[in-house]
């Protein structure tokens, strides 16, 4: 496996690769590798002949109180974990060469699926994502790429970006990994106390219970969100950022349930923010 | 010579062409091709294997009271002109097809390369030239693409866009193309009638004037803006939207011209709004 940092390096190479004919796959990440990236490289690699993974912390998606300089960083520990997977180049290109000063340009999905949920509670958070993201996705030009359906609003934003740019890159999104207990892998999962982490299956058991509720015919928006909300709050040291419920094309808030609606959810533990989202196909009715 | 409206076709057809190894020259343009944009074609001829002009009229890049609706269009001699000058596909997608409804997904330069000039004139102009030359440098993937200098402000914008963004294509800029009289070719000249068009050189004298000056040693600004102001308000008809005198990399005004300066200006002439430019290379001192 190659470790490229220069971003002239990555496209001699992966120009080489093409010309070979090869098929590439790509899995963007902030590193600090977890199952859930692993299952990404392993699906690049069942459907690619060559798979390519970033590890780059990228400080435009991080909002000025967030946590870029604490977020965890570990290339010798991702370099192991990657190429077991199935990782045939690692790019991690240095933030100063990525956004050079003078740096000046954007990329942004505007409208609701990128102004709710985490979009509200992160102002340019996307804008920093999709930007990175289009970067990314010029120097690599991949066939295909992975992103998980743990960050689903984030899912919604690439597709949007890739269909409207028209980038001709396949989008695959994959489940959400979880740990035994039902929490979502996060590399933030590590910033929490062995007391939060004890309580952090809340999230997942809440948004199970109104899946339950929903087979049981609740189509109410507001009640299934009291229920979670009941349930969240129960707990100590969680503060509910959001629940909510939208629809899966646009994430635009539902009252009643129908159609694929998207339960998605973003709760403070202590100092940690985790998220969390299933969705349901309801009925129409 | 092709014509071909659908994006996928067009994605099919290049990928066939890539597989052949060729090399793909791109002219983007918004089509009532003239003189200046042959000699793009020309160009790119020279230096690729295949070369594609797209025609679209961007609504993108129009305000609200300018003359999208009015635009002159002429595809039929445009692939006449096109073919001849040695275009070998030209890419012309419908508007609703290139922006459907629900379309979210904007590139924006930012700063004073985007700011100032024709920028501040026209708010979000450059932000649909850079939204829609993103859709088609990814529809395209050229090795090489081509623009002229008689649009100054946005050759720069352009370089920005591809370098941020890491796009591998080459940007040529290319020589403003005259008429016999210095008038600089552009498609909105045929909105003039004969008085306008009688007086019209009077931007490129004034250019040239200033340009006289500063051999002579003058190196104020105001006093090289003042000239060029007072040369175009003598004629009748005219009205002056900027005067500028700019460094070529970052179009930051100057006060005392030194090193790359651009000498930018646009005019009214009745209704219709024409822009040229000189760059003078100024000795230090």
């Amino acid at each position: 496996m190659e470790l490229v940092v220069d971003p002239l390096i990555l496209r001699q190479r992966l120009s080489e690769i093409r010309r070979q004919g090869k098929s590439i796959g790509f899995v963007p990440t902030m590193g600090f590798l977890h199952e859930g990236h692993l299952s990404l490289i392993r699906a690049a690699k069942e459907q690619n002949d060559f798979v390519v993974v970033s590890i780059f912390v990228n400080p435009l998606q991080f909002g000025q109180n967030e946590d870029y300089e604490d977020y965890p960083r570990d290339l010798e520990n991702d370099s192991r974990l990657a190429e077991a997977a199935g990782c045939d180049l690692i790019f991690s290109p240095e933030a100063q060469v990525f956004y050079p000063p003078g740096y000046a340009t954007f990329v942004e999905v505007e409208g609701s699926i990128s102004e709710g949920l985490c979009g509200a509670a992160r102002p340019g958070h996307f804008r920093g994502v999709t930007t990175v993201l289009a970067k990314l996705f010029n120097l690599v030009s991949p066939d295909n790429t992975y992103f998980g359906q743990k960050d689903a609003q984030q899912c919604l934003v690439v597709k949007k970006m890739l269909q409207d740019l028209n980038y001709a890159i396949n989008l695959h999104i994959m489940p959400t990994v979880r740990e035994a207990d039902g929490v979502a892998m996060s590399s933030r999962n590590k910033y929490l106390n062995p007391g939060q982490r004890a309580v952090a299956p809340v999230l997942y058991q809440s948004l199970q219970q109104a899946e339950a509720l929903i087979r049981a015919g609740e189509r109410d928006a507001a009640a299934l969100k009291a229920a979670m909300r009941s349930r969240i709050s129960a707990v100590p040291e969680t503060v509910v950022d959001y629940i909510e419920i939208v629809d899966t094309q646009m994430l635009r808030p539902l009252e009643r349930l129908t159609g694929s609606c998207l339960l998605a959810l973003a709760v403070r533990l202590g100092g940690t923010r985790l998220i969390d989202n299933i969705i349901v196909n309801v009925e129409g009715q």
